[in-house]
């Protein structure tokens, strides 16, 4: 069997091309957009959800987690869009053993985070299945800005991203670990409840400063691969700038993990990782502190393809691959 | 575990009510409607197609009818309202066991099917799975016509459906018992490659003289029931006005298997059922033989709920249920 992203590249060359007149942006983005009129931009995106590949099956209080997590990774691909939502659809496939409990569980998480964002959910399908639990989600969105794309980083930019990098990784390892302390609750909550960048992903397609965005969802290593393919052109990423939780270190120190794997491998941080056009860091940062964004510079795009990883400036060999589905 | 219906109205429940401001239709109809501006309506639907539950693996050909038929079944529900595609996602859970040329030959089929109904795929996300194939497909559609919700049937309206009731479900009992006869052909291939009815769902929007729709899906009974609970008004059904292929008696009787069961319970119809407001019969007849819609006048909306069968003018004591998933 070929790997997910060769999957995706046959598929896309047996689906007719010449239907797409409505659609600037279609297989390849973290969602697909539609202009619907002079700056009006409706945004599509899909993700499943499966048991045992994505999530485990467990407490109740487990279910109300995988709930609030499928709807947040589709926020999270409208928010690397600057979109916001304005409605999803929720299939569900239910084991035959499955207990009401759970399924209403589920829902109640997925309720917390429509209420949350201001997501509502207006349909689907539910279903018994012979095999596990699996959640597809679709979310419509729209944005009155520019959409922004994986495709438009430019030699010269520079590379930034939200938040922090590695937390909910290193929420992932506690949770296998049983650690229950004090110091490993907030990375707990983080793996557990994703926040999607909504706001923040909005404000950066209005500052009218940013380039290329996407999530960062397989971790760090893996979708600014995808920039640099979609964008054709390379990065520059300073190790030590890396925005980490204050305790990371300690807590990374205390499971034993490697800092570097969780802030470049571990996925899950749905943290937003954009551009910021040439000669304009400054300006942008400015916008950036008065609109309360939490953001940081980790690099430059630079005409040398492939990613280039530095520790204090100096080029270090690393190679990182993000969370693949096969 | 609930039932399916059940397990819905608990989700609706559970789900924040106040958030459906854009959305004119929501849960529980066969798409979700939100205005776009005057006289632009959007359409939102989704399906889930699991193995072992609506289909079985097979041969390569197989794969492609698999593909086929799960975009036409998404693309019912927006004829069912009256609507034309804009694009659709496609969600792809492969099992680890799952050839390239399966989820190449499935993807064939989804091509021709976009092909033929002018609708482009534009994203989704496939996963491997620890289980079974499923595609979860979200549709997205739009119509300039108000579209044809189930809720709008009254009392005195008469009931139509179009093209044939039965052929697809007499074909499933042919592939089953492997009647390869030329006269069980068309039947089988009716099953197979399901047709939905996008270009008479988009007339009947466009007479102005439909008040209630909904696809066949699960077959008559089950979907009028549908109608019935929406529009809160009975139906009354003439057995012998239920439109049928030509061999359709012939076959039956061949494959030992009941002439009501299949075009009552029998299911994968995928035809159109609507009223016409009472008054405009003979105006919508005349409307349906100019634009070469083929339908059929099968009974009334009456003020006394349920579902009354007739047979020959004369109540025939019947229950039948749809297909249903629990």
């Amino acid at each position: 069997m070929l790997s997910e992203f060769d999957l995706i590249a046959r598929f896309k060359k047996i689906l007719p091309q010449s239907l797409f007149r409505d659609w600037t942006v279609s297989i390849g983005d973290d969602c697909a957009v539609r202009r619907l009129s002079r700056n009006r931009y409706e945004l599509l995106t899909q993700d499943l959800l499966l048991e045992d590949v994505h999530f485990l099956s467990g407490s109740l209080r487990h279910w109300e987690e995988i709930g609030w997590k499928s709807l947040a990774v589709n926020l999270s691909d409208l928010a690397a869009m600057g979109g916001r939502p304005v409605g999803a659809v929720i299939g569900l496939a239910l084991p035959s053993a499955a207990k009401t409990s759970e399924a209403e569980a589920l829902y109640r998480g997925l309720a917390a985070a429509a209420r949350r964002y201001a997501c509502p959910v207006v349909g689907g399908d539910t279903n018994a299945s012979k095999g596990a639990w699996m959640i597809a989600i679709s979310m419509l969105g729209e944005t009155r800005h520019r959409p922004l794309l994986r495709s438009a980083a430019r030699s010269g930019d520079s590379l930034w991203v939200s938040g922090e990098l590695g937390t909910a990784a290193l929420g992932w390892r506690a949770i296998q670990r049983q650690d229950r302390s004090a110091l490993a609750a907030p990375f707990r909550r983080r793996h557990a409840l994703p926040e999607p960048r909504l706001a923040w992903g909005e404000k950066l397609a209005q500052s009218g400063m940013v380039g290329a965005m996407i999530d960062v969802s397989d971790g760090l290593a893996g979708d600014l691969a995808h920039l640099e393919k979609a964008s054709k052109v390379g990065f520059e990423v300073e190790l030590e700038n890396l925005p980490r939780h204050r305790d990371f270190s300690k807590l990374c120190s205390r499971l034993d993990v490697s800092e570097v794997e969780m802030q470049l491998a571990g996925g899950e941080d749905y943290e937003l990782l954009f551009t910021v056009q040439a000669g304009l860091e400054k300006k942008f940062q400015k916008f950036a502190a008065v609109h309360g964004l939490k953001v940081t510079c980790i690099g430059n795009a630079v005409k040398n393809r492939g990613i280039h990883w530095l520790q204090g400036g100096r080029n270090v060999k690393k190679s990182f691959r993000g969370f693949r589905h096969f």
